[in-house]
């Protein structure tokens, strides 16, 4: 038997690709969005007392790789790439059911011109994903720290320090909300959004993705990464 | 744009209605139940290094309560049926998608005869529940101790002492696994499962819900709950 879900809401985001989008939510505070509620959800009833709640469960749909194939066992990238574990043994986004789940920050909700959204930070999730559900996050209920959590007990950490070149430093400089895409960036690339398998330092190649409506370029040094350039995004 | 899921297992549980079922998972650690994968998921392939995670998300349908209408507000049971907030601020059954989400303790795994099976505890799932997916619970990213979580900021409480009838008891003595059967009533009835607006002692009323193969009947009195018996359940 097959359900039929629908979105009740879509995710406006700055992350417009899928490489470089935070590992897990929260590890990014700075990572704000917006989730519009959709006809015929959006109604302040539906969301009436939210307000009271600092964090809430999404459930959503990992659109971008619905259509691609799922294997019994994945990689995660934590582990270097070589060691597979089954798929609901991982948060992989290739799922039998493309189901994603993250708890994010629920900074207010605005309600403007028939237009109802909830303002989110710590956000790891895509622009315009569609959401099907949203759920108060319960500390009594869903905060276990001392779950065991096998392969992946440790959280990614930070471990690079990041510096912008003088053409990035003038690029944001020029720009409105410069100095929080600044902070943004650098919370970002700390975490080296490059698979563990790719730690090696490849100073001469360019990484890039999309963030807002720049082209965010950067490089890897050891334990440095300089942000090269934010380059307007070419028109497709 | 409409999103077909469909179940990669089925959940076989002790609760056969939704009266009675506690109110959130974990909070009854004798309730146990079994996750059956179902085909082509089930192969140990697909839960490869789950068995080093304490504890696991299911997402899943709401299955008795799918056809119902939602309301864009809800009166949790815990704010005395008097109190309405919005839908997406509660975790009743009746939501737009009809998405239920767990955290419960995995105990095992077991691969018998061609049949891949989750060893589940803690949980507040009916049974024959579908299930869409399941992930592994990551404490560094979903456990936040202090999230602020509005009108519901304290555990439901253990309130009421439970006792045995002489008739109940002899029928838990002639049963295999009373002993345990007889702990989880013991759990489940010590929450009072009646809604809040229904916190008068009725001595004269004799509650009922099923539980495995019986049907369990108990009385409340003021701080008490007497179980009645455990009455086989008729033939429908």
């Amino acid at each position: 038997m097959n359900y039929s879900l629908f979105p009740i809401g879509v995710v406006h985001s700055p992350f417009k690709e899928k490489f470089g989008i935070p590992r897990q939510p929260l590890l990014v505070p700075q990572a704000k969005a917006t989730l519009e509620l959709l006809v015929p959800y959006n109604s302040v009833d539906v969301v009436t007392e939210l307000e009271g709640f600092s964090h809430i469960w999404l459930t959503f749909i990992f659109h971008q790789t619905m259509r691609d194939r799922w294997q019994p066992r994945v990689r995660p990238p934590r582990l270097g790439g070589n060691r597979r574990v089954g798929v609901f043994a991982s948060r992989s986004p290739f799922r039998p059911n493309p189901i994603g789940l993250s708890v994010v920050a629920l900074d207010g909700i605005s309600n403007q011109d028939g237009k109802v959204e909830l303002l989110l930070s710590g956000v790891d999730i895509l622009d315009g994903t569609p959401v099907l559900d949203i759920k108060p996050y319960l500390p009594y209920v869903d905060s276990i720290p001392d779950a065991k959590s096998g392969y992946a007990s440790e959280p990614p950490q930070a471990s690079k320090s990041v510096w912008f070149s003088k053409k990035a430093e003038t690029q944001l400089h020029q720009r409105d909300g410069g100095v929080e895409l600044k902070q943004l960036i650098v919370k970002l690339l700390e975490f080296d959004p490059r698979p563990a398998y790719k730690n090696k330092p490849q100073p001469d190649r360019i990484y890039g993705m999309r963030l807002y409506d720049v082209d965010l370029r950067w490089r890897v040094m050891d334990d440095e990464v300089e942000v090269v350039e934010l380059a307007p995004v070419e028109a497709i």
